[in-house]
């Protein structure tokens, strides 16, 4: 038996003359990227760009459409309506789409930022809505969303191509869900401890919750970032201990049906 | 020798809780529209909304990019880049492209709005570059530009498919751009020697310049306003008048090659 | 015993080109207005003009900050942090006070729009940020909050200058509370019990829950609107049945202690 | 005879999570910070702050008011109304004070930003109405504009307080006006001779133009950059270069009539 993993990170997150995040060096260690789309983080320029280099690098680009807050860079909880969430969600990855087009390129994957992730992988009226939204526009492109989340249930449901996501850095509760950032638990601090429970993850499909139970997981790729020197570091020690351990990294079109 | 000629008018300019325009109205008397695209004018809901009506109406729809500023409806002139531009266009080209996939449509046709068209129309660099956009994204999709402009013929020269554009309402001078708004002889007032000047235009490719000269106009579609019932007559008196002059008035995709 | 009330309605609440209510008219009618600030409505231009109309039609003029959401005009729920809703308070509040000295005048009031009024009105740290806020900005100047809140009695023990909110055309709960937007006795559609609802509110201190039972309610003003003519003439009837039911109508800072 | 001079840097330009400049850094080296205001960089929490931490370092503060375009950071020239100009400064002007109130302090200047500063010194109408706003708002607050600019007189005959601000990095026109920044001679790069024209600019009131010639010029203030280490070491040589010269650095209120 082979396994296999995709590495994501989030990336193009500048806005016009703010820089934020290391995308030329995250670039190199991950397999897939997701691009900020103007409204949470992201401008047009920076977006050709970012779209440029991915290509160039052979990583796979997705959108990462956010709220339309680009001062609480999108993580703050709002409440929008299921319509608005299959607009803008569309909106987005519509304009991004135009900088895959224009560089000779297609859009891998689609994952929702911040916010917008946390409360559509949950939320039934507001996943379906973007669910409608993304077969609309595109039945061949991926979801990437929350392990055993609704959406991703519903997604595979309706036929869409879904990528299940872990998070190497987070616990989780016994039902599949990530322990609340406030309470203990919430982050895997050791980096050979979160290595060692992403390959686990990977080749058992079982982690251990918060609270001692084995549960079930599926993780087809897992979420990294890029921010700074350190976490660049972290991410390259997960891959080569992903290959070390038998677990190829490569990009979700290569193997999400 | 048969004549037709394409009527063309602003459209899906609200923003959030703002209204602007009759857009349901306008929709019954012009062959194709022009949605904002949600810089200057226009919202995510509202764009999708818009190419759908403008679907069941059979009216071909189109881009309408503006500058980054809502505060200014996108008329106030801003200096950006050739760079700038060119993205720009393509952030929100791209956007409103997917509220045509997700209503299985496409986009006609594109026209730069408000101070973006006015600079694109005649600076070079910036014309290339929104140009090279416009070639990387869809070789097929129109361009609705100034009638006469260096646009106009370096899109053509590219081999794009350009549509000139000609105002019923407005002013021209001997080189063929348009009188300032601020000086004498910038608006055609009277309503019926602006539709004799349209009928002309079309049959004749000729115009009266505001200094007494016949000058060559090319007209593949005229732009016209919907803001109010006044303006939805008087557009409604100019197609009448067309037809009943032998112009067919149709869609710029059935004509223009 | 004498009966006093002051009628107010939210004021400026335009955006660039988009036009919004009837200004003019409700300025005749209502004896404080509340200016939107530019976040959720309202721009430069227009909080200049309309301070100053105000000020010709002597009626008290106060500030309306909104959530950072124009495109949800300020509706939408967003969870803020307290430092956030105290700094966003104060940005707007500080930017209308500009064009009420630019105006030779004073703000006498601040009054919280949409999302951010009701949150802010009941949770207590946020209450509590944006009381804080307004006591370092000007002890004088008079904060409108919801009738019976934990805003109105924290504010008053700070002993900050309070006037009690009420709706002339909503359903109260036993507890104080407005009943919910979606739940049935929402609002009081008949414009003859809603004027009599007022009138006992300011000379009982009392209202019918929408239980039945008798409460206590504050009503130092009465919120009204100014969208539509229908509008402005219900609000010209309250006025009138006030002044006919011996209550006279005046602007907040003439009784507010 | 006594020489001094205040030293100026821009402050506060950071916005939501995105950081920009070395504020705690420059503002042990300066006199005076010039704080954006949330239009072109800033926002709320970063103004509450800039503010108190200037406060804290007794360090004067004033308000940066900048165009409506954060996106271009404020650098981008657009047309904008002189009713605009004004009422886009007393806008942002108005939220600084408000922190300012907050943190029980007064704002000593108010310098525009970017290209709004640009314009405004030199185009008669523009200026003409921004120093209208500021005699509304505050005829004691200092404007701070370009040495030699019409602002900067005109400003003087309305008995405005007024500083006249210097480059040390930037070439001078025979007309007293900055050289284009494409032009040959636009920067002084040596920061010897850089340090060497300013000494020479507080003493002699005389600045040797890319010409050649000799010109008047009065310095106020000089502006220096604090964006990373080597822009604060090289402003904390200028400012011990100053001193050592028998120069006093000290902030406008002092000496600013």
């Amino acid at each position: 038996m082979k396994f296999f993993v995709d590495l994501n990170s989030d990336i193009g997150e500048g806005y016009g003359a703010y820089k934020l995040g290391m995308d030329e060096e995250i670039m190199k260690c991950v397999t897939s990227v997701n691009c900020a789309c103007g409204w949470h983080a992201g401008d047009p320029l920076i977006m050709d760009k970012t779209v440029k280099i991915a290509k160039e690098n052979k990583v796979a680009v997705g959108a990462h459409p956010g709220y339309p807050d680009l001062l609480g860079f999108g993580r703050r909880k709002m409440i929008v309506s299921p319509e608005e969430a299959r607009a803008y969600m569309l909106y987005q990855l519509g304009a991004l789409d135009a900088f895959a087009k224009a560089n000779g390129t297609k859009l891998q994957h689609i994952k929702l930022h911040g916010a917008f992730y946390n409360m559509a992988a949950v939320e039934k009226e507001m996943a379906d809505a973007v669910l409608e939204g993304i077969e609309q526009f595109d039945k061949e492109i991926i979801l990437m969303t929350l392990s055993g989340s609704y959406m991703a249930k519903e997604g595979k449901r309706r036929g869409l191509r879904v990528a299940e996501e872990v998070f190497a850095d987070r616990g989780y509760n016994a039902d599949g869900t990530l322990v609340n950032r406030s309470l203990p638990g919430a982050f895997v601090k050791d980096p050979e401890e979160a290595i060692a429970r992403v390959i686990k993850m990977v080749k058992t499909k079982k982690v251990t919750a918060v609270t001692g139970e084995e549960i079930d997981i599926a993780a087809d790729s897992i979420c990294v970032h890029g921010d700074n020197p350190k976490a660049i570091e972290f991410v390259d020690r997960i891959r080569k201990s992903l290959i070390t351990n038998g677990i190829e990294v490569k990009s979700l079109y290569e193997f999400i049906k």
